[in-house]
């Protein structure tokens, strides 16, 4: 494993150097919608504080993080009126992570939809704006 | 989504109604092998105080409990040495949870070698012991 790069995209979103669709920011998270959807409403959760992933975290950003996982789980599962939600936090590449900043998916489920490959194309910006709105309704 | 139901395999677990091959306890959580491990070392991090998922957990109970997923997480991928490692915690049948009692999954990746079914049948209990102690020496 190799240190964090603070130039990595989440890293740029979080200084606003690079646009992205927010759903949530408090002092130590961000919450914002993937652009990469694998299920409408896709969305992600990160800390302010630099970590490559879960592995090399501050133990402290994680407690705080964890209920605000929580928060947006909950509200996604309600704006999409979704049967489940899941949660995944990938280290390192072999375990599918790309951007190396400490993230938690959270993807609303139906019953009998499967999800779609996380590299399945750039969403519409207007869609992903459009579910934004429904998901902070719920916050 | 209905109630908690105390009477779920990891209710019983906790109790000690029923073995599990355990990895790591505290007075707020609980670690132990999947039985039906998708790679080796694929091990679960519950809390004791019991929530049907991540939708109804006292945000208290999370805070604490992350940092042991984390602890396990580092100590899973060295015991292995794997490439990375995967966490994934699932909301309802939707989002493919079986056992309603929040878990966090913990597998342990190497590059190029896919995860096996989560229902690819009951592991030998020896082997899980060995996988175990493999990842108790990284605690």
């Amino acid at each position: 494993m190799t240190d964090y790069d603070p130039s990595n995209i989440f890293a740029k979103i979080i200084k606003g150097e690079i646009p992205s669709v927010k759903l949530y920011e408090d002092d130590d998270a961000l919450a914002f919608m993937d652009v990469m959807p694998q299920a409408p409403g896709h969305l992600l959760v990160i800390p302010k504080q630099g970590s490559r992933n879960l592995l090399d975290a501050d133990p402290a950003v994680l407690a705080k993080l964890m209920p605000v996982v929580q928060k947006l789980a909950v509200a996604a599962r309600q704006a999409f009126d979704a049967d489940g939600v899941y949660v995944g936090q990938f280290n390192e590449p072999a375990a599918g992570q790309t951007v190396f900043h400490l993230h938690f998916h959270v993807i609303p489920r139906h019953d009998g939809q499967p999800l779609k490959p996380h590299i399945g194309g750039m969403e519409n910006i207007d869609v992903l704006k459009a579910n934004a709105e429904k998901i902070k309704a719920c916050l």
